[in-house]
């Protein structure tokens, strides 16, 4: 282990497009970063390899990786997708590197490490958990749906549903040890119970979350998600980490107070989608401290580059990766 | 490009197994080493990406860049091979790798110099052209067949064959400038028609090796394949090489004089295979110096590690890399 003094030590929890804004601008500021990294994703090229090869999920993982790299050519290599041929169509180039080498070496936790060499990483990406899990749900007419894939596209709405992982997944010791280590913690921003959820119900989370010296932060998402979070506010989010991690461990949450255009708002407002919006009455009764900052994006994304390593998400209204990484690093020396 | 003096500037001319050998012996004695690769190869994962993407032939680059690598797990997961998965299945990683990066610069010559860098090798790797070619065979009987693979198959005993590429390719500018500024050009063993013959037949080739200052060397093979160089002296390889080359080029020709075990010649002789003999008086009559040396290996391979290079192989009778590399070395020194 280096033992060099390397700033402020700032672990990121999710897997998703948030995790992937965060960790872009924080390799600016900080040095000793840690991507911990939910594993249910099941769907696509990750959800192939689960299938076909017994892997773990490489697809979230990937994007961490990718977004600590100081090596533009091989950064775009491991987002470069197969657009053609028999079985390799539509696979991500990063999750046969991973899961080759996971193949290899028998250790998921060695593949993703070795990933960072090739790819020069700032900072280390760790898997919450290195067991194979599934994400389940159980909505109120008591039905239990498994698979990140399929809870995607489930209507909940305002039900809170009991969400778990199966089979029962183990801590990462490594996560475990990062979180206890920690001068920062945050929980960027993401889909609430695709991507953030499995990564907070790992049994182990809360509490090493809840022992962690560190300042612990949500930068809260910008639109809710139509049939699951509709109606959401800043304080909902925040509620349903806590209740996910099943512990009060939020220190800060940072939402989004620029408003978008109204052109862009009805843009979303089309697909179900609104902006999240803050409850100043509530906020007084919790006890974290909430932060309204400016941190989206003036660009508007126009999409369309093949190899934008978020060219897939959809969303438009997006948080700049600099302001959101600015807001950490002033948390940390406040 | 670098100027430091590198020592001797050495290439390579091949693609197989051979090349293999050499080089990885080779990176040990010497730093500025160029491997010329034959692109006819058309066979297994290698023919599969060449048809279903259209992209040029990575497998024996594949092997050349992990010969001259010096980052062992990142050399053995270019040739880990899938094990499962649709159209995975079978595929070498490098492979993959080269032809991802193919595809996301346009670039074969690029994608193999990127490779180069992660797979940290001494030296570098340049396909002899960067055209899109098959090789291609007309045997006595005035049949022309096409491909590498099916040309492996072939019977055509010492009929010494028109052999040539279609289309007609162009010279890789990096190729010609190593061969131009070498100290030491050696043709590798390999087999002879399906894998230095299209190396040597590469329009300019030949012009090049004729022009060069360097000393120009052959290692031979020390097994016949059968079909095609039953009865083949050492002699015979040399002038078959120089015919494709369309120049009498060599300066030495080393050939293995320690004999086999009989057991293991025994075996090889129930595949149709048999030791390459010296032919003494013929060799009076020829142009360039013969050397017997000790070449073999004394360790009989025994196959089987999943992930040896050339585990693929059948050859049992290898040449030793060190002493072949060492016998270079002694002749650039002389």
């Amino acid at each position: 282990m280096n033992t060099e003094h390397l700033g402020p030590k700032i672990v990121v929890i999710g897997g998703g497009t948030g995790s992937f804004t965060l960790l872009s601008g924080l390799k600016h500021y900080a040095r000793d970063i840690t991507a911990l990294v939910n594993m249910a994703d099941d769907g696509g090229s990750t959800g192939q390899l689960r299938d076909e090869l017994g892997a773990l999920p490489p697809g979230d993982v990937r994007q961490c990786l990718v977004a600590l790299s100081n090596t533009p050519k091989v950064r775009e290599l491991f987002n470069y997708r197969f657009e053609e041929g028999s079985g390799l169509k539509g696979h991500a180039f990063g999750n046969l590197f991973l899961t080759a080498l996971e193949k290899m070496t028998g250790s998921f936790g060695e593949a993703v490490e070795l990933a960072g060499e090739v790819l020069n990483i700032t900072g280390r990406v760790e898997p919450v958990t290195l067991s194979d899990v599934k994400l389940c749900i159980k909505t109120s007419d008591g039905t239990i749906t498994r698979g990140e894939f399929n809870i995607a596209n489930l209507t909940f709405n305002g039900q809170r549903p009991e969400i778990w992982l199966e089979p029962e997944p183990a801590i990462n010791p490594a996560a475990a040890k990062a979180i206890a280590q920690a001068d920062v913690i945050v929980v960027a921003p993401g889909n609430l119970y695709g991507s953030l959820a499995p990564a907070l119900v790992v049994p182990g989370i809360g509490e090493a979350l809840a022992a962690a010296k560190a300042k612990k932060v949500y930068i809260c998402n910008l639109v809710t998600k139509p049939g699951q979070t509709d109606g959401f506010s800043v304080l909902d989010y925040a509620d349903e980490l806590e209740r996910f991690a099943g512990t009060q461990f939020l220190d800060y949450v940072v939402y989004n107070a620029a408003k978008p255009s109204d052109d862009l708002l009805g843009k979303y407002a089309k697909e179900g989608e609104f902006a999240v919006e803050f409850d100043e009455l509530g906020a007084k009764e919790r006890h974290y401290k909430t932060i309204a900052a400016r941190l989206i994006s003036d660009e508007i994304w126009q999409g369309g580059q093949a190899h934008d390593p978020i060219a897939h998400a959809r969303t438009l209204i997006r948080h700049d990766s600099d302001r959101a990484a600015r807001q950490l690093m002033k948390i940390f020396f406040s």
